[in-house]
């Protein structure tokens, strides 16, 4: 019953995020420049499960937020999640030439493209989230509004930049180079925490932020978005040894190919699963210390830790 | 007499301009991401004529602007200028191992390395620029200085991104990889304007923005940069052919090599030497309408197309 409920729930919201994302990709200019557009909307279209927006939707919603402000950011987001996956399977990186079941951008659009369309990603993120001060322009409030919108670029900057996200690809692209041996689990939850969780909390705390929740809220969203994102790696991990090629949409046992450390390496497929359901039961104790209903979310963060792809 | 007074004025400028820019590097935070934090400093440390934020700061102080704001946005700039040139310098690019007479980015620190490290860089600049809020932090004319950075970091990111900097850069691969034949005159502008003039046109345009200038002036100084940047790139293409390669800091005749299309291949050294001169008279014209002293911007713009290096 509640599967089929927050099931259609989920189907719907995802297609409000899509529209959204959709709305703000670059537009045709009638430029010299067509190429490196197409590169960013391919990668952009080519599907996925819309998490980080789903997730800054919620945030947004669940603190009471109403207005459009949230939307530049919830296609930023996603816009930097999708430079980061371009960058990364380039072959100077992870070499894959699959993704979610379709060639990567830089087997249909060549390296050197990929690599300019990547960027461009990551400058349109920005591009795109400055749109959201013509929102509040004239509004009574737009003073306030404006300087949520700022604490908010803040921190998407942090959460993607050396502080971030990129401190963690940094530090496993530095280790897969030297071999797996010399990765402990503190190096692992590191890798993790950087790579995978703060690209979770900066949606989560940035909904929060848009929509004027106290500071201890925000605070809340970032310690979920860290238990959320490290379930979510390990699943990934797991997923690697245990899933279904042809569900996931590429190619499984790649991390025993490039010889990486992962929580099946350290814990087996056993003790990585019983983490996952750790952090999954932490993530959702918290969620039931917030107000306001939070039953589809709570739902969401349970289906994600059994998710088969 | 001219050539003393300002050679040393520039001499000064530029170390200012140096100043701020290491003021705001990332700084160690103790975690384990070391490495890209290094990559990116010896990128930014490498050297180089700060055109760019010498060139804000020039445009900052024409228009009258008085505080701290400029410094931030003058980072960001040579942060993105820099970015690219690591991306440039990828061996999926121009494979370049020499970059102002030292080893390029990936030489030193690895292909991954160096990848993440311009992202880095231009995801740094934004950060870097979010901190201009924080000068205007409980200042009086707060709300109307909040403006102009909000105008100034649209600016920063159009200049920059698939209608900018990036479009250039996407066209100019595209057409190594399709040979030069196809290159006319009206797409090498269209290249060069993007690849070069966009980041030339920014610094200028931010300053007088930054300064609460006119929006005539805003378009003056964007006019201005195109002629500027235009002359700059044509003036590199020349010292392709005739420049001295222990002073350059790079190979020469590598247009010659990779089959580029250039002004010189288009009008000939003499030509491209032609519309340099006309180009520089064009700026210099501009800039004698301009009320404020400007003879120090009016030499610069000289000197650079007599550069050597």
């Amino acid at each position: 019953m509640e599967e089929l409920e927050f099931g259609g729930e989920l189907e719907k919201k995802t297609a409000v995020v899509e529209q959204v994302i959709r709305r703000y990709l670059p537009g045709d200019d009638g430029g010299y420049a067509k190429k490196i557009r197409e590169a960013m909307c391919y990668s952009m279209e080519a599907g996925g499960k819309r998490l980080r927006p789903l997730l800054m939707y919620e945030s947004y919603h669940l603190y009471g937020g109403e207005s459009a402000i949230v939307e530049p950011f919830m296609a930023a987001i996603e816009m930097i999640h999708t430079h980061s996956l371009i960058h990364d399977d380039l072959p100077a990186i992870d070499n894959d030439a699959l993704r979610r079941g379709k060639p990567t951008t830089h087997a249909v659009y060549g390296e050197p493209m990929a690599l300019l369309a990547g960027d461009a990603l990551l400058n349109y993120a920005y591009e795109t989230a400055f749109q959201a001060f013509l929102y509040t322009y004239g509004r009574e409030d737009a003073e306030e509004e404006d300087g949520r919108i700022v604490e908010a670029l803040r921190t998407l900057g942090e959460k993607t930049g050396i502080h971030g996200m990129l401190a963690g690809q940094s530090v496993d692209v530095e280790n897969e180079k030297s071999g797996h041996l010399s990765i402990d689990r503190d190096l692992l939850d590191y890798i993790y925490e950087y790579k995978t969780s703060k690209l979770i909390e900066a949606p989560l705390q940035i909904g929060a932020i848009l929509a004027g929740a106290d500071k201890s809220d925000v605070f809340c969203m970032n310690d979920l978005g860290k238990k959320i994102g490290l379930a979510f790696q390990i699943q990934d991990d797991i997923l690697d040894v245990t899933g279904d090629e042809e569900e996931l949409g590429k190619p499984i046992r790649s991390d025993e190919r490039n010889e990486k450390t992962t929580y099946v390496t350290l814990l087996g497929v056993d003790g990585a699963r019983e983490k996952v359901e750790s952090l999954t039961r932490q993530a959702v104790e918290l969620l039931e210390t917030v107000p306001g209903d939070t039953a589809f979310l709570i739902w969401l963060v349970k289906k994600l830790a059994a998710r088969t792809k």
